[in-house]
Protein backbone atom coordinates (compact mmCIF):
# COMPACT_ATOMS: atom_id res chain seq x y z
CA UNK A 1 0.00 0.00 0.00
CA UNK A 2 1.28 3.58 -0.72
CA UNK A 3 2.82 4.86 2.55
CA UNK A 4 1.09 7.38 3.85
CA UNK A 5 3.25 10.38 2.96
CA UNK A 6 2.87 9.52 -0.50
CA UNK A 7 -0.70 9.40 -0.04
CA UNK A 8 -0.53 13.18 1.77
CA UNK A 9 1.88 14.31 -1.49
CA UNK A 10 -0.69 12.90 -3.98
CA UNK A 11 -3.63 14.85 -2.12
CA UNK A 12 -1.18 18.18 -2.57
CA UNK A 13 -0.64 17.51 -6.12
CA UNK A 14 -4.39 17.26 -6.81
CA UNK A 15 -5.40 20.75 -5.10
CA UNK A 16 -2.30 22.38 -5.86
CA UNK A 17 -3.38 21.74 -9.56
CA UNK A 18 -6.66 23.11 -8.79
CA UNK A 19 -5.16 26.36 -6.84
CA UNK A 20 -1.06 26.39 -5.83
CA UNK A 21 -2.17 29.31 -2.68
CA UNK A 22 -4.98 27.61 -1.36
CA UNK A 23 -5.81 26.73 2.20
CA UNK A 24 -6.04 23.19 1.37
CA UNK A 25 -2.69 23.30 0.03
CA UNK A 26 -1.41 24.72 3.03
CA UNK A 27 -2.64 22.42 5.33
CA UNK A 28 -1.41 19.32 3.42
CA UNK A 29 2.00 21.00 4.11
CA UNK A 30 1.58 21.05 7.68
CA UNK A 31 0.32 17.29 7.64
CA UNK A 32 3.12 16.66 5.33
CA UNK A 33 5.53 18.09 8.08
CA UNK A 34 4.03 15.97 10.53
CA UNK A 35 4.11 12.99 8.37
CA UNK A 36 7.60 12.88 7.24
CA UNK A 37 8.77 14.00 10.93
CA UNK A 38 7.41 11.40 12.30
CA UNK A 39 9.13 9.13 9.43
CA UNK A 40 12.24 10.49 9.72
CA UNK A 41 12.81 9.92 13.54
CA UNK A 42 12.35 6.31 12.75
CA UNK A 43 15.27 6.34 10.75
CA UNK A 44 18.87 6.57 11.56
CA UNK A 45 21.52 9.19 11.00
CA UNK A 46 24.61 8.71 8.77
CA UNK A 47 27.54 11.46 9.17
CA UNK A 48 28.87 12.44 5.70
CA UNK A 49 32.07 13.92 4.53
CA UNK A 50 31.30 17.45 3.49
CA UNK A 51 33.75 18.59 0.79
CA UNK A 52 31.81 21.91 0.79
CA UNK A 53 33.76 24.59 2.63
CA UNK A 54 31.56 25.62 5.51
CA UNK A 55 28.57 23.73 5.51
CA UNK A 56 28.21 20.17 7.43
CA UNK A 57 26.22 17.62 5.85
CA UNK A 58 24.13 14.54 7.27
CA UNK A 59 21.68 11.88 5.69
CA UNK A 60 19.34 9.66 7.40
CA UNK A 61 19.33 6.13 6.59
CA UNK A 62 16.83 3.41 7.16
CA UNK A 63 17.72 -0.06 6.01
CA UNK A 64 19.83 -0.14 2.50
CA UNK A 65 18.29 3.03 1.28
CA UNK A 66 20.16 6.34 2.36
CA UNK A 67 18.77 9.65 1.78
CA UNK A 68 19.71 12.95 0.08
CA UNK A 69 22.96 14.92 2.07
CA UNK A 70 20.98 18.01 3.96
CA UNK A 71 22.30 20.52 5.24
CA UNK A 72 23.05 20.56 9.35
CA UNK A 73 22.82 24.26 9.84
CA UNK A 74 19.55 24.74 8.12
CA UNK A 75 17.80 21.89 8.91
CA UNK A 76 15.71 22.23 11.96
CA UNK A 77 11.80 21.18 10.86
CA UNK A 78 10.13 22.13 14.28
CA UNK A 79 6.18 22.36 14.32
CA UNK A 80 5.85 25.43 16.24
CA UNK A 81 7.71 27.49 13.44
CA UNK A 82 5.56 26.12 10.92
CA UNK A 83 2.39 27.33 13.46
CA UNK A 84 3.92 30.77 13.39
CA UNK A 85 4.69 31.06 9.44
CA UNK A 86 0.83 30.08 8.97
CA UNK A 87 -0.07 32.60 12.31
CA UNK A 88 1.28 35.20 9.71
CA UNK A 89 0.34 33.99 6.02
CA UNK A 90 -3.58 34.13 7.84
CA UNK A 91 -2.86 38.02 8.75
CA UNK A 92 -0.93 39.12 5.96
CA UNK A 93 1.67 41.72 6.28
CA UNK A 94 5.06 42.06 6.87
CA UNK A 95 6.86 39.58 7.45
CA UNK A 96 8.28 38.96 10.84
CA UNK A 97 10.97 36.77 10.27
CA UNK A 98 15.06 37.75 9.69
CA UNK A 99 14.82 36.22 5.76
CA UNK A 100 17.34 33.65 6.52
CA UNK A 101 15.32 32.10 9.17
CA UNK A 102 12.08 32.15 7.28
CA UNK A 103 14.64 30.45 4.41
CA UNK A 104 15.83 27.69 7.13
CA UNK A 105 11.97 27.11 8.08
CA UNK A 106 11.46 26.37 4.07
CA UNK A 107 14.69 23.99 3.77
CA UNK A 108 13.42 22.40 6.40
CA UNK A 109 9.99 21.78 4.97
CA UNK A 110 11.18 20.74 1.76
CA UNK A 111 14.38 18.60 2.14
CA UNK A 112 12.40 16.72 5.24
CA UNK A 113 9.94 15.79 2.03
CA UNK A 114 12.72 14.86 -0.05
CA UNK A 115 14.45 12.82 2.21
CA UNK A 116 11.58 10.73 3.23
CA UNK A 117 10.60 10.17 -0.01
CA UNK A 118 14.27 8.75 -0.38
CA UNK A 119 13.61 6.24 2.09
CA UNK A 120 10.46 4.95 1.01
CA UNK A 121 11.28 4.36 -3.03
CA UNK A 122 14.41 4.17 -5.26
CA UNK A 123 15.90 6.64 -7.14
CA UNK A 124 12.45 8.50 -7.55
CA UNK A 125 13.87 12.37 -8.63
CA UNK A 126 10.29 13.29 -10.30
CA UNK A 127 8.37 13.09 -7.03
CA UNK A 128 10.40 15.45 -5.13
CA UNK A 129 10.74 17.66 -7.85
CA UNK A 130 7.18 18.23 -8.55
CA UNK A 131 6.38 18.37 -4.68
CA UNK A 132 9.42 21.37 -4.38
CA UNK A 133 7.55 22.78 -7.53
CA UNK A 134 4.23 23.03 -5.85
CA UNK A 135 5.26 23.78 -2.22
CA UNK A 136 7.81 26.64 -3.21
CA UNK A 137 4.66 27.46 -5.96
CA UNK A 138 2.39 28.10 -2.61
CA UNK A 139 4.59 30.53 -0.82
CA UNK A 140 5.24 32.65 -3.76
CA UNK A 141 1.71 32.81 -5.11
CA UNK A 142 0.25 33.64 -1.51
CA UNK A 143 2.45 36.47 -1.68
CA UNK A 144 1.91 37.93 -5.20
CA UNK A 145 -1.59 36.91 -4.93
CA UNK A 146 -2.03 34.97 -8.19
CA UNK A 147 -1.77 31.56 -8.95
CA UNK A 148 0.97 30.71 -11.29
CA UNK A 149 0.13 29.69 -15.19
CA UNK A 150 1.91 26.92 -16.97
CA UNK A 151 1.43 28.15 -20.81
CA UNK A 152 1.64 31.18 -22.31
CA UNK A 153 -0.13 32.39 -26.00
CA UNK A 154 2.51 33.18 -28.54
CA UNK A 155 1.57 35.97 -30.97
CA UNK A 156 1.31 34.73 -34.36
CA UNK A 157 0.73 36.37 -37.62
CA UNK A 158 -0.67 33.36 -39.56
CA UNK A 159 -3.71 32.95 -37.42
CA UNK A 160 -2.55 29.72 -35.18
CA UNK A 161 -3.45 29.95 -31.84
CA UNK A 162 -0.35 28.72 -30.50
CA UNK A 163 0.10 28.02 -27.02
CA UNK A 164 3.88 27.39 -25.15
CA UNK A 165 4.43 25.29 -22.41
CA UNK A 166 6.67 26.80 -19.71
CA UNK A 167 7.78 26.86 -16.23
CA UNK A 168 5.61 28.99 -13.67
CA UNK A 169 4.69 32.30 -14.64
CA UNK A 170 3.00 34.68 -12.49
CA UNK A 171 0.95 37.65 -14.12
CA UNK A 172 0.52 40.33 -11.68
CA UNK A 173 -1.88 42.30 -13.89
CA UNK A 174 -2.02 44.83 -17.17
CA UNK A 175 0.67 47.38 -15.31
CA UNK A 176 2.47 45.24 -12.63
CA UNK A 177 5.66 43.40 -13.08
CA UNK A 178 5.22 39.74 -14.33
CA UNK A 179 7.54 36.82 -12.77
CA UNK A 180 9.18 34.20 -14.57
CA UNK A 181 10.12 31.32 -11.96
CA UNK A 182 11.60 28.34 -12.97
CA UNK A 183 11.33 25.81 -10.03
CA UNK A 184 13.67 22.98 -9.61
CA UNK A 185 15.55 20.88 -6.85
CA UNK A 186 19.07 21.64 -8.54
CA UNK A 187 20.69 23.03 -11.72
CA UNK A 188 23.30 20.91 -12.79
CA UNK A 189 24.62 20.35 -16.14
CA UNK A 190 21.12 21.82 -17.51
CA UNK A 191 21.23 25.30 -15.75
CA UNK A 192 21.95 26.62 -19.38
CA UNK A 193 17.66 26.01 -19.66
CA UNK A 194 17.33 28.63 -16.96
CA UNK A 195 18.25 31.34 -19.23
CA UNK A 196 17.25 30.14 -21.98
CA UNK A 197 13.32 30.07 -21.26
CA UNK A 198 13.77 33.41 -19.53
CA UNK A 199 15.87 34.40 -23.67
CA UNK A 200 12.27 32.45 -24.90
CA UNK A 201 9.77 34.80 -22.92
CA UNK A 202 11.66 38.03 -23.46
CA UNK A 203 12.04 37.41 -27.36
CA UNK A 204 7.90 36.38 -27.20
CA UNK A 205 7.03 39.47 -25.05
CA UNK A 206 9.52 42.04 -25.15
CA UNK A 207 12.91 42.10 -22.75
CA UNK A 208 12.20 41.61 -18.95
CA UNK A 209 8.72 41.89 -19.39
CA UNK A 210 8.47 38.47 -17.45
CA UNK A 211 11.21 39.02 -14.74
CA UNK A 212 13.32 35.77 -13.92
CA UNK A 213 13.11 34.11 -10.89
CA UNK A 214 14.23 31.03 -10.73
CA UNK A 215 13.86 28.83 -7.10
CA UNK A 216 16.56 26.16 -6.22
CA UNK A 217 16.84 23.95 -3.72
CA UNK A 218 20.71 22.45 -3.51
CA UNK A 219 23.26 21.68 -5.54
CA UNK A 220 24.64 19.43 -3.55
CA UNK A 221 26.09 15.89 -5.26
CA UNK A 222 26.54 12.77 -2.97
CA UNK A 223 29.41 9.91 -3.40
CA UNK A 224 27.20 7.16 -2.14
CA UNK A 225 29.99 4.40 -1.53
CA UNK A 226 32.43 7.45 -0.21
CA UNK A 227 29.18 9.50 1.84
CA UNK A 228 30.74 12.58 0.43
CA UNK A 229 28.81 15.47 -0.28
CA UNK A 230 30.43 18.10 -2.96
CA UNK A 231 28.79 21.16 -4.80
CA UNK A 232 28.43 21.06 -8.24
CA UNK A 233 28.45 24.85 -9.22
CA UNK A 234 29.79 26.57 -12.59
CA UNK A 235 30.08 30.04 -11.76
CA UNK A 236 32.12 30.76 -14.97
CA UNK A 237 29.40 29.54 -17.17
CA UNK A 238 26.30 31.54 -15.31
CA UNK A 239 28.05 34.88 -15.98
CA UNK A 240 28.79 33.23 -19.78
CA UNK A 241 24.66 33.03 -19.83
CA UNK A 242 23.81 36.27 -18.15
CA UNK A 243 26.11 37.81 -20.79
CA UNK A 244 25.11 36.46 -24.05
CA UNK A 245 21.73 34.48 -23.52
CA UNK A 246 19.70 36.53 -21.39
CA UNK A 247 19.50 38.82 -17.73
CA UNK A 248 17.76 37.00 -14.84
CA UNK A 249 16.54 39.46 -11.87
CA UNK A 250 17.31 36.66 -9.01
CA UNK A 251 18.42 33.20 -8.71
CA UNK A 252 16.97 32.20 -5.49
CA UNK A 253 18.55 28.89 -3.15
CA UNK A 254 17.24 27.62 0.02
CA UNK A 255 20.79 26.32 0.54
CA UNK A 256 22.40 28.41 -1.38
CA UNK A 257 26.07 27.68 -2.51
CA UNK A 258 29.15 30.00 -2.01
CA UNK A 259 30.61 29.65 -5.44
CA UNK A 260 27.07 31.36 -6.61
CA UNK A 261 26.71 33.97 -3.52
CA UNK A 262 30.52 35.08 -4.87
CA UNK A 263 28.63 36.46 -8.15
CA UNK A 264 26.87 39.11 -6.53
CA UNK A 265 30.35 40.71 -6.49
CA UNK A 266 31.30 39.60 -10.48
CA UNK A 267 30.50 41.18 -13.75
CA UNK A 268 27.56 41.06 -14.81
CA UNK A 269 25.35 41.74 -12.51
CA UNK A 270 23.47 38.32 -11.10
CA UNK A 271 21.89 38.74 -8.15
CA UNK A 272 21.80 35.18 -5.88
CA UNK A 273 20.43 34.84 -2.65
CA UNK A 274 18.52 32.88 -0.04
CA UNK A 275 14.60 32.41 -1.13
CA UNK A 276 13.96 33.74 2.08
CA UNK A 277 15.39 37.57 0.78
CA UNK A 278 12.11 37.35 -1.96
CA UNK A 279 9.37 38.29 0.50
CA UNK A 280 11.85 41.34 2.30
CA UNK A 281 12.27 42.92 -1.00
CA UNK A 282 9.00 41.55 -3.34
CA UNK A 283 7.40 45.08 -2.81
CA UNK A 284 10.27 46.12 -4.36
CA UNK A 285 10.91 43.69 -7.24
CA UNK A 286 6.76 43.90 -8.06
CA UNK A 287 5.57 47.50 -7.02
CA UNK A 288 2.26 48.02 -6.63
CA UNK B 1 37.31 -8.54 -17.69
CA UNK B 2 36.51 -5.57 -20.25
CA UNK B 3 34.85 -7.20 -23.69
CA UNK B 4 36.44 -6.52 -26.42
CA UNK B 5 34.44 -4.34 -28.05
CA UNK B 6 34.41 -1.89 -25.33
CA UNK B 7 38.51 -2.07 -25.43
CA UNK B 8 38.35 -1.05 -29.01
CA UNK B 9 36.20 1.76 -27.69
CA UNK B 10 38.37 2.94 -25.37
CA UNK B 11 41.22 2.61 -28.22
CA UNK B 12 38.88 5.05 -30.63
CA UNK B 13 38.11 7.03 -27.67
CA UNK B 14 42.43 7.88 -26.91
CA UNK B 15 43.06 8.68 -30.59
CA UNK B 16 40.10 10.94 -31.29
CA UNK B 17 40.92 13.22 -28.56
CA UNK B 18 44.15 13.15 -30.30
CA UNK B 19 42.65 13.82 -33.18
CA UNK B 20 39.18 12.69 -34.57
CA UNK B 21 39.54 12.58 -38.40
CA UNK B 22 42.79 10.34 -38.14
CA UNK B 23 43.24 7.31 -39.97
CA UNK B 24 43.63 5.19 -37.00
CA UNK B 25 40.08 6.71 -36.09
CA UNK B 26 39.00 5.07 -39.44
CA UNK B 27 40.65 1.90 -38.25
CA UNK B 28 39.35 1.30 -35.29
CA UNK B 29 35.75 2.20 -36.70
CA UNK B 30 36.42 -0.65 -39.30
CA UNK B 31 37.15 -3.20 -36.44
CA UNK B 32 34.29 -1.70 -33.97
CA UNK B 33 32.06 -2.67 -37.52
CA UNK B 34 33.19 -6.26 -37.27
CA UNK B 35 32.97 -6.95 -33.19
CA UNK B 36 29.60 -5.20 -33.15
CA UNK B 37 28.39 -7.33 -36.02
CA UNK B 38 29.71 -10.71 -34.66
CA UNK B 39 28.16 -10.14 -31.80
CA UNK B 40 25.14 -9.09 -32.93
CA UNK B 41 25.01 -12.16 -34.95
CA UNK B 42 24.97 -14.37 -31.54
CA UNK B 43 22.01 -12.14 -30.59
CA UNK B 44 18.83 -12.68 -30.81
CA UNK B 45 16.27 -10.63 -32.65
CA UNK B 46 12.96 -9.51 -30.77
CA UNK B 47 10.39 -8.14 -33.28
CA UNK B 48 8.85 -4.66 -31.81
CA UNK B 49 5.50 -2.91 -32.08
CA UNK B 50 6.23 0.59 -33.76
CA UNK B 51 3.93 3.84 -33.20
CA UNK B 52 5.69 5.05 -35.67
CA UNK B 53 3.73 6.00 -39.31
CA UNK B 54 5.79 3.87 -41.84
CA UNK B 55 8.74 2.48 -39.78
CA UNK B 56 9.46 -0.67 -38.71
CA UNK B 57 11.73 -1.23 -35.67
CA UNK B 58 13.22 -4.40 -33.85
CA UNK B 59 16.20 -5.05 -31.12
CA UNK B 60 18.64 -7.29 -30.32
CA UNK B 61 18.17 -9.61 -26.55
CA UNK B 62 20.66 -11.61 -25.09
CA UNK B 63 20.24 -12.83 -21.79
CA UNK B 64 17.90 -10.67 -19.93
CA UNK B 65 19.12 -7.48 -21.71
CA UNK B 66 17.38 -5.63 -24.60
CA UNK B 67 19.02 -3.51 -26.89
CA UNK B 68 17.32 0.03 -28.13
CA UNK B 69 14.78 0.24 -31.38
CA UNK B 70 16.36 -0.36 -34.70
CA UNK B 71 14.85 1.05 -37.57
CA UNK B 72 14.73 -2.18 -39.52
CA UNK B 73 14.69 -0.31 -43.24
CA UNK B 74 17.88 1.55 -42.45
CA UNK B 75 19.84 -1.05 -40.54
CA UNK B 76 22.02 -3.03 -43.34
CA UNK B 77 25.59 -3.13 -41.33
CA UNK B 78 28.00 -4.41 -44.68
CA UNK B 79 31.61 -4.67 -44.60
CA UNK B 80 31.75 -4.27 -48.43
CA UNK B 81 29.64 -0.77 -48.11
CA UNK B 82 32.87 0.49 -45.23
CA UNK B 83 35.04 -0.90 -47.43
CA UNK B 84 33.79 1.09 -50.40
CA UNK B 85 33.00 4.28 -47.69
CA UNK B 86 36.51 4.19 -47.21
CA UNK B 87 37.76 4.09 -50.52
CA UNK B 88 35.91 7.41 -51.04
CA UNK B 89 37.07 8.93 -48.02
CA UNK B 90 40.76 7.87 -49.30
CA UNK B 91 40.58 9.23 -52.31
CA UNK B 92 38.57 12.53 -51.63
CA UNK B 93 36.62 13.68 -54.02
CA UNK B 94 32.75 14.23 -54.87
CA UNK B 95 30.54 11.80 -52.93
CA UNK B 96 29.99 8.81 -54.93
CA UNK B 97 26.63 7.87 -52.95
CA UNK B 98 22.95 8.83 -52.88
CA UNK B 99 22.76 10.54 -49.80
CA UNK B 100 20.37 8.52 -48.37
CA UNK B 101 22.62 4.99 -48.65
CA UNK B 102 25.55 7.06 -47.16
CA UNK B 103 22.99 7.65 -44.01
CA UNK B 104 22.03 4.25 -44.17
CA UNK B 105 25.91 3.42 -43.92
CA UNK B 106 26.42 5.95 -41.24
CA UNK B 107 23.02 4.67 -39.09
CA UNK B 108 24.30 0.75 -39.60
CA UNK B 109 27.69 1.73 -37.76
CA UNK B 110 26.19 3.86 -35.40
CA UNK B 111 23.35 1.48 -34.00
CA UNK B 112 25.54 -1.54 -34.37
CA UNK B 113 27.71 -0.26 -31.81
CA UNK B 114 24.77 1.44 -29.48
CA UNK B 115 22.66 -2.19 -29.58
CA UNK B 116 26.23 -3.81 -28.84
CA UNK B 117 26.48 -1.26 -25.37
CA UNK B 118 22.80 -1.91 -24.56
CA UNK B 119 23.86 -6.23 -24.61
CA UNK B 120 26.99 -5.92 -22.74
CA UNK B 121 25.97 -3.24 -20.03
CA UNK B 122 22.81 -2.09 -18.23
CA UNK B 123 21.56 1.47 -18.49
CA UNK B 124 25.07 2.73 -19.96
CA UNK B 125 24.09 6.19 -22.13
CA UNK B 126 27.36 7.76 -21.46
CA UNK B 127 29.52 5.23 -23.95
CA UNK B 128 27.04 5.37 -26.72
CA UNK B 129 26.88 9.31 -26.44
CA UNK B 130 30.18 9.64 -26.58
CA UNK B 131 30.93 7.25 -28.93
CA UNK B 132 28.49 9.17 -31.47
CA UNK B 133 30.05 12.22 -30.71
CA UNK B 134 33.36 11.18 -31.92
CA UNK B 135 31.68 8.81 -34.70
CA UNK B 136 30.03 11.41 -36.09
CA UNK B 137 32.76 14.06 -35.59
CA UNK B 138 35.42 11.79 -37.64
CA UNK B 139 33.24 12.04 -40.90
CA UNK B 140 32.40 15.61 -40.74
CA UNK B 141 36.16 17.06 -39.37
CA UNK B 142 37.24 14.41 -42.50
CA UNK B 143 35.08 16.23 -44.95
CA UNK B 144 35.93 19.55 -43.88
CA UNK B 145 39.73 19.00 -43.15
CA UNK B 146 40.35 20.85 -39.99
CA UNK B 147 39.64 18.79 -36.33
CA UNK B 148 36.65 20.18 -34.25
CA UNK B 149 37.73 21.88 -30.88
CA UNK B 150 35.34 21.91 -27.57
CA UNK B 151 35.93 25.63 -25.60
CA UNK B 152 36.36 28.79 -27.53
CA UNK B 153 37.63 32.09 -26.25
CA UNK B 154 35.31 34.57 -25.06
CA UNK B 155 36.16 38.52 -25.46
CA UNK B 156 36.92 39.83 -21.60
CA UNK B 157 37.08 43.48 -21.36
CA UNK B 158 37.94 43.14 -17.66
CA UNK B 159 41.32 41.66 -19.25
CA UNK B 160 40.39 37.97 -18.03
CA UNK B 161 40.93 35.39 -19.84
CA UNK B 162 37.93 33.04 -20.16
CA UNK B 163 36.95 30.04 -22.33
CA UNK B 164 33.62 28.62 -22.79
CA UNK B 165 33.23 24.82 -22.86
CA UNK B 166 31.25 24.28 -25.74
CA UNK B 167 29.55 21.47 -27.81
CA UNK B 168 31.87 20.46 -30.72
CA UNK B 169 33.09 23.54 -33.09
CA UNK B 170 34.95 23.51 -36.27
CA UNK B 171 37.00 26.55 -37.36
CA UNK B 172 37.83 26.37 -41.29
CA UNK B 173 39.81 29.26 -41.30
CA UNK B 174 39.37 33.27 -41.21
CA UNK B 175 37.72 33.36 -44.67
CA UNK B 176 35.49 30.76 -44.59
CA UNK B 177 31.92 29.73 -42.35
CA UNK B 178 32.71 27.94 -38.65
CA UNK B 179 30.08 25.43 -37.65
CA UNK B 180 28.96 24.38 -34.07
CA UNK B 181 27.53 21.21 -33.65
CA UNK B 182 26.03 19.80 -31.34
CA UNK B 183 25.98 15.57 -31.61
CA UNK B 184 23.66 13.73 -29.33
CA UNK B 185 22.18 10.10 -29.80
CA UNK B 186 19.10 12.50 -29.18
CA UNK B 187 17.01 15.54 -27.70
CA UNK B 188 13.97 14.86 -26.25
CA UNK B 189 13.14 17.37 -23.31
CA UNK B 190 15.97 18.24 -23.50
CA UNK B 191 16.08 20.37 -27.54
CA UNK B 192 16.23 24.02 -26.20
CA UNK B 193 19.87 23.30 -25.54
CA UNK B 194 20.75 23.14 -28.58
CA UNK B 195 19.22 26.57 -29.37
CA UNK B 196 20.51 28.18 -26.40
CA UNK B 197 24.31 27.34 -27.00
CA UNK B 198 23.89 28.76 -30.56
CA UNK B 199 22.44 31.68 -29.19
CA UNK B 200 25.46 32.20 -27.29
CA UNK B 201 27.75 31.67 -29.55
CA UNK B 202 25.80 34.27 -31.68
CA UNK B 203 26.04 36.53 -28.75
CA UNK B 204 30.19 36.36 -27.87
CA UNK B 205 31.01 36.43 -31.60
CA UNK B 206 28.08 37.77 -34.10
CA UNK B 207 25.04 36.34 -35.50
CA UNK B 208 25.64 32.91 -37.68
CA UNK B 209 29.66 33.62 -37.65
CA UNK B 210 28.96 29.97 -36.32
CA UNK B 211 26.84 28.10 -38.00
CA UNK B 212 24.47 25.95 -35.96
CA UNK B 213 24.18 22.37 -37.71
CA UNK B 214 23.43 19.42 -34.69
CA UNK B 215 23.40 15.99 -36.01
CA UNK B 216 21.16 13.27 -33.94
CA UNK B 217 21.01 9.93 -34.09
CA UNK B 218 17.18 9.48 -33.22
CA UNK B 219 14.42 10.30 -31.14
CA UNK B 220 12.72 6.72 -30.59
CA UNK B 221 11.71 6.08 -27.13
CA UNK B 222 11.17 1.72 -26.35
CA UNK B 223 8.35 1.09 -23.26
CA UNK B 224 10.45 -2.36 -22.63
CA UNK B 225 7.89 -4.19 -21.10
CA UNK B 226 5.09 -3.55 -24.15
CA UNK B 227 8.14 -3.79 -26.20
CA UNK B 228 6.68 -1.00 -27.97
CA UNK B 229 8.40 2.19 -30.19
CA UNK B 230 7.66 5.68 -30.51
CA UNK B 231 9.33 8.93 -31.05
CA UNK B 232 9.29 11.59 -29.02
CA UNK B 233 9.00 15.14 -30.97
CA UNK B 234 8.33 18.48 -30.16
CA UNK B 235 7.84 20.27 -33.25
CA UNK B 236 5.97 23.49 -31.94
CA UNK B 237 8.54 23.65 -29.47
CA UNK B 238 11.66 23.55 -32.11
CA UNK B 239 9.21 26.22 -33.97
CA UNK B 240 9.19 28.66 -31.09
CA UNK B 241 12.84 28.03 -30.36
CA UNK B 242 13.53 28.56 -34.10
CA UNK B 243 11.68 31.62 -34.04
CA UNK B 244 12.76 33.69 -30.42
CA UNK B 245 16.19 32.15 -29.41
CA UNK B 246 18.66 31.64 -32.42
CA UNK B 247 18.37 30.10 -35.38
CA UNK B 248 19.86 26.72 -36.45
CA UNK B 249 20.70 26.33 -40.08
CA UNK B 250 20.56 22.70 -40.45
CA UNK B 251 18.78 19.70 -38.21
CA UNK B 252 20.72 16.39 -38.95
CA UNK B 253 19.62 12.89 -38.22
CA UNK B 254 20.42 9.53 -39.10
CA UNK B 255 17.12 8.43 -38.49
CA UNK B 256 15.07 11.11 -39.48
CA UNK B 257 11.22 12.15 -37.70
CA UNK B 258 8.41 12.69 -39.87
CA UNK B 259 7.49 15.26 -37.41
CA UNK B 260 10.57 17.15 -37.60
CA UNK B 261 10.99 16.41 -41.87
CA UNK B 262 7.43 18.29 -41.98
CA UNK B 263 9.08 21.46 -40.38
CA UNK B 264 10.98 21.49 -43.64
CA UNK B 265 7.37 22.86 -44.90
CA UNK B 266 7.02 25.26 -42.21
CA UNK B 267 7.45 28.82 -40.92
CA UNK B 268 10.29 29.49 -39.12
CA UNK B 269 12.77 27.97 -41.66
CA UNK B 270 14.64 25.22 -40.18
CA UNK B 271 15.71 22.51 -42.60
CA UNK B 272 15.94 19.33 -40.90
CA UNK B 273 17.28 16.29 -42.64
CA UNK B 274 19.48 13.29 -43.25
CA UNK B 275 23.04 13.38 -42.12
CA UNK B 276 24.06 12.15 -45.52
CA UNK B 277 23.10 15.18 -47.35
CA UNK B 278 25.42 17.41 -45.38
CA UNK B 279 28.08 15.81 -47.88
CA UNK B 280 26.21 16.52 -50.80
CA UNK B 281 25.65 20.37 -49.74
CA UNK B 282 28.80 20.85 -47.47
CA UNK B 283 30.38 23.10 -50.26
CA UNK B 284 27.35 25.30 -50.45
CA UNK B 285 26.93 25.70 -46.64
CA UNK B 286 30.70 25.94 -46.70
CA UNK B 287 32.22 28.04 -49.75
CA UNK B 288 35.62 27.92 -50.36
Amino acid sequence: MRHRVLQTYDALKREARHACASREVRDLIGELLSQTTELLRSADRAELTSKVDGKRYFAFTRGNRLSRAINADLFAPEPSRWMELVGWMDDGGEMPYDPHQFTRTLYGLAVSFCAAVDLLKDDDQKTPGTFFEYFIAHFFAWRVGVEPETSIQILNVDGQNTRLQTDFVFNLGPSRQKFHMPIKTSSRERSIMLWAHQRLLDGAYGIERFMGTPVLLAETKMDKARREVVEICLPDQWRVYQSYIAKLKRVYYLDLPAAYERLNAEFPPLRVREFGEFFAEWSELAPA
